[in-house]
C-alpha cells in the first residue's frame, strides 16, 4: 500500500503512523476517544489524489479517515489503527467568491476563518461559527457543525449547496450546483453533509453567503432559574426579533467563562450565579437594531429577568468569544465529558433538571450552558470514576432523548455517542441508515470505527 | 390483493380503478402525462393502515402510489397501470400547533391552506406558499416544493424537521423531531424529504413554523431586458433587505397573468411588455418596511428600472394571486409543456435567451417568469408537434444544465422529467441515488415509474 499511497500523493506528502510529526493528528479534541494509530498519513493536493488514495487503502483492505483540522468533539477524525489518515491540510484554497450568486466555492481545507474573510471583502459573510474558527469547512460539513449563529442562520446543512465528493470506490460525484433551491430527485449533498467521513471524502464545497450586517447590540439578563430563561427564550422567538445569538449560561459555566477570559462584567455578586440570558441583535441600521433591543429588555423584563444589561461593546466581543471557548475552560477545568444534546427549546430546562438529577444520583457534577433558541443544550460532566461517568451519561441521554431529543445537535456522533445512539436512536432510522451505508461503502473502507447512526429525535 | 386491502383500510375505504368516481384521481396536474389505471384506490386513516397497505401491495407484486391533493406538476401522483393508490385524504389532521416551540405536527393530507390558518391563529405562519395552496402538506414534503416565499424562508425541505414514515417493507421509521437542528447520524429526513413516494409514504410531519409578519409593501419595476432584471436581482439580494418575493415575469406573461385575473394595474401601454420584476418586502413595523421600500426604489431605480410603481395593497394581492396561479393562466392559453429549471441567479437572463433561441430554432414559442431571488425560472412551452416540442425541451435542459442550473427547482422530477434527468444530471449521483433506491426497496414497490435520480447541477 506504501507504494500506492506514494504513486498517488507523491513521496514527501506520505508518512507512516509512527512517525512522531504526525502524533498530533492523530485524534481531535473529543475527551475520553483515545488517538488512533494510522499506518500511514497523506496529504493528497487535489481530487484525483484523494480518489487514487481511496483506492490505495481499499485495494489494500485498510480502512480510511478524512481530517480537517481536527477540532471535532467527537472522534469522527480520530483514525483506526492501521488506517490511512487523510489530510486536507494542504487542500486550503477558496477558489472563487461569487457575489453575484451569493456563494462560495472553497477546497474542504479551508478554515472558517479564512473562509468568513475572504467574504467579507465583497460584503459577505460565513455565518457558521463554531467554537473554532481553525475548523476546516470539510470538517464542518462531516459533522453539519452549528454554533452560536446558528439561531438565525441555521447550521451548516443549511449553507452547503453543492459538493463534489470522492465515493468508497474511488468514483466522484458531483451534487447541486450554485442553486439556492432544487428538487430533482434525493438530494445527495444533504445525505452526505454529516455523514462524518463514512461515505465520502468531499473535495469541494459550493456554500452559500450572507449580506454582513453591520450593526449590533448585545443584552444579558440574569433570571432567577432555567425555566424562566426557557420561557424567555420561546417569547424572544415568536418576538420576530430575529437574534443572532440566544445563548444560556449557568452560574458556574459564567464564573468559569469570565474566569478563563479574565472578564469582569461588573454583575452584583448575587446575579453572577444566576441562570444568564445571553442575546445578541444584528442587523443592517444601528438605529433599528437600537430600537429593537429596548424592546427585547422590555421583554426580558416581562419574563422576570433579575435585570437587564446592555453590554458595552468590547465585554460582549469578549464575553461572546470566551463563550464560544467555553470548552477550553471546561477542559481546563477538569471535566471529563461534554455532551450536546439537543432537545425541543421548550423542553431545556426541564433536561437540565434531570440531567443534574442524573449527576446528583452518581455523585457527578454537571455544568450547563447552550445554544438556548435551539435547545442545544451543553452539558460539561465532571466524574473521573470511568463507570459512574458511563452510568451519568447514560441517564443524561435517557432523560434528553425521553423529552423528544437527539444524541447531539450540532457535535456529531463520532466515535464518542455512537453507542448513545444505538441505545437511544429509532431502530427503524438506524436500519435506514444501515442500509445506505452498506449501499454506498459495502466493504466498509470509509471510517469504520466511527459509526454513524440516526438518532431519532422521539 | 383486493381482500388484504379491505383487511388494511375497512371495504368503504377501498375501491377498483376503474370505478368512475376516482377517474379524477388517477392523474396529478402535469401536462403531458397521461392518467394512470390503477388496479384499486385506498383511503387509509393511519399509519398502521397505510403499513398494512404496503405489505398487502407488495405481497400481490403490485406497485403503490402516494396522492395527496393531486396539485403537483410533474407526475409524481400519477400511478402506473395495476397499482395501487394511496389516498391522503383521510389523513387530514391538525395533531398540535405548538407555539412555545414553533412547529406544527400535523398528518400528510393536511392543505398548506388549513396549516398556515391553524398557524395564524397563535401570531406564526407556514410559509410554503406554492401555486396551489390546496396542496396537501405530504404532498410537498414528496416533492420538495418552494413557491415565490422561498426567496425569504426556504423551500419544503428547510421547514421539515422530523417524519414518521412507512418504508416499502412496511416499517415504520421516525426520524428527527421538534428540533431546529441536529447532527446525529445520517439525516434519513433529509432524504426523505423530495424523494416523491419512491423511498417511503409519510404518515406525519414536524414542522417549524415562523413569526407572521404584519407589514408588507410591494413594488413593481419594468426594465428593459432580462439581464437588467438579472442584475437587479443580485443587487437586492446583496443589500439585505431580505424580500419575501422577487418574482420576474416577461411581458407576455404580465399579459396572461393580468388577464387572467381581470386585472389593470395601470401601467403605461408601453411598459407592459417589458421584462418586470415585483418584490415584496414584510417585517414587523410598517415604518420600517415604507422606508425599505423607498431603498428599494431608489436601488432599482439605480439598476436601471424604466419606472417604479408602488402598487396598491388591493392590486398588488389580485398580482400576487395571479402570479400564483399562472400555471393555470399558461394552461388556459394552451401551453404544452411547462419547465421550472433552476441555474445560478446570475445566470438566469443567459437562460432565459437560450432557452427562448432554442425555441425559436424549432418553431416553438417560449414565455419565462420565476422565482427570479432563486433563479428558478419557469417557462411555458407553445409546441403542438410531439417531436418539435421534445425537441425544444432538450435543448431547453441542455442550455440550464450546461449553466450549471438543475433539472427542477420545486416541481420535482417524477415521470415528467425523468429522461430529461437522466440524460443531464452527473452520472455519479445518479448512480448514488439508485444505490439508495436499491437498498430501502429491493422489489420496486413504491412509485417504480416514477424514476426519481439526482440532477448535478454542474
Amino acid at each position: 500500500m506504501f507504494d500506492d499511497l506514494i504513486a498517488a500523493v507523491g513521496a514527501e506528502h506520505v508518512c507512516t503512523g509512527d512517525d512522531p510529526a504526525v502524533a498530533d493528528l492523530c485524534a481531535d479534541e473529543a475527551l475520553g476517544v483515545p488517538a488512533g494509530k494510522p499506518a500511514y498519513v497523506v496529504w493528497p493536493a487535489d481530487r484525483d489524489e484523494v480518489a487514487a488514495v481511496v483506492r490505495a487503502a481499499r485495494a489494500a483492505g485498510a480502512s480510511l479517515t478524512a481530517r480537517g483540522a481536527g477540532t471535532g468533539l467527537s472522534g469522527a477524525a480520530t483514525p483506526d489503527d492501521g488506517a490511512v489518515l487523510v489530510s486536507f491540510a494542504r487542500m486550503d484554497r477558496i477558489l472563487e467568491i461569487d457575489p453575484a450568486d451569493a456563494v462560495a466555492v472553497v477546497q474542504p481545507g479551508v478554515s472558517l476563518a479564512d473562509l468568513d474573510a475572504a467574504a467579507g471583502e465583497h460584503g459577505l459573510t460565513y455565518p457558521v461559527h463554531p467554537g473554532e474558527t481553525t475548523a476546516s469547512v470539510g470538517g464542518t460539513v462531516a459533522t453539519n457543525a452549528g454554533g452560536m449563529r446558528a439561531v438565525r442562520y441555521g447550521v451548516t446543512r443549511s449553507h452547503v449547496l453543492g459538493l463534489e465528493a470522492v465515493l468508497a470506490d474511488g468514483s466522484v460525484v458531483l451534487t447541486g450546483g450554485k442553486l439556492v433551491k432544487i428538487s430533482s430527485g434525493y438530494d445527495v449533498t444533504q445525505l452526505l453533509v454529516g455523514s462524518e467521513g463514512t461515505l465520502a471524502l468531499v473535495t469541494e464545497v459550493i456554500v452559500r453567503l450572507h449580506p454582513r450586517l453591520p450593526a449590533r447590540r448585545t443584552v444579558l439578563a440574569p433570571f432567577p432559574n432555567a425555566e424562566a430563561v426557557t420561557s424567555a427564550v420561546s417569547a424572544v422567538v415568536a418576538s420576530g426579533l430575529g437574534p443572532t445569538i440566544c445563548e444560556y449560561l449557568d452560574g458556574p459555566t459564567m464564573r468559569a467563562v469570565c474566569a478563563a477570559a479574565d472578564l469582569s462584567l461588573g454583575l452584583p455578586e448575587d446575579l453572577v450565579d444566576a441562570d444568564h440570558l445571553l442575546v445578541e441583535l444584528a442587523g443592517r441600521r444601528q438605529e433599528r437594531v437600537d430600537k429593537d433591543a429596548e424592546e427585547l429588555a422590555e421583554l426580558l423584563a416581562r419574563q422576570g429577568a433579575a435585570d437587564v444589561f446592555d453590554l458595552p461593546t468590547g465585554s460582549v466581543r469578549r464575553l461572546v468569544e470566551a463563550r464560544e471557548k467555553t470548552f477550553w475552560a471546561i477542559k481546563a477545568a477538569g471535566a471529563d465529558e461534554i455532551v450536546d444534546l439537543v432537545v425541543p427549546r421548550s423542553a431545556m430546562a426541564t433536561f437540565l433538571a434531570r440531567a443534574r438529577a442524573a449527576g446528583d444520583a452518581h455523585g457527578s457534577r454537571v455544568l450547563g450552558c447552550g445554544h438556548a433558541g435551539d435547545g442545544n443544550v451543553h452539558l460539561a460532566v465532571f466524574q473521573p470514576d470511568p463507570d459512574r461517568l458511563a452510568r451519568t451519561l447514560h441517564d443524561v441521554f435517557a432523560a434528553g432523548t425521553a423529552l423528544g431529543g437527539a444524541v447531539s445537535g450540532e457535535h456529531g456522533v463520532g466515535r464518542a455517542k455512537a453507542h448513545h445512539l444505538e441505545e437511544f436512536g429509532d431502530p427503524g432510522a438506524l436500519d435506514v441508515v444501515r442500509r445506505v451505508r452498506a449501499a454506498l461503502d459495502p466493504e466498509g473502507t470509509l471510517n469504520p470505527g466511527c459509526a454513524v447512526r440516526l438518532s431519532g429525535g422521539r
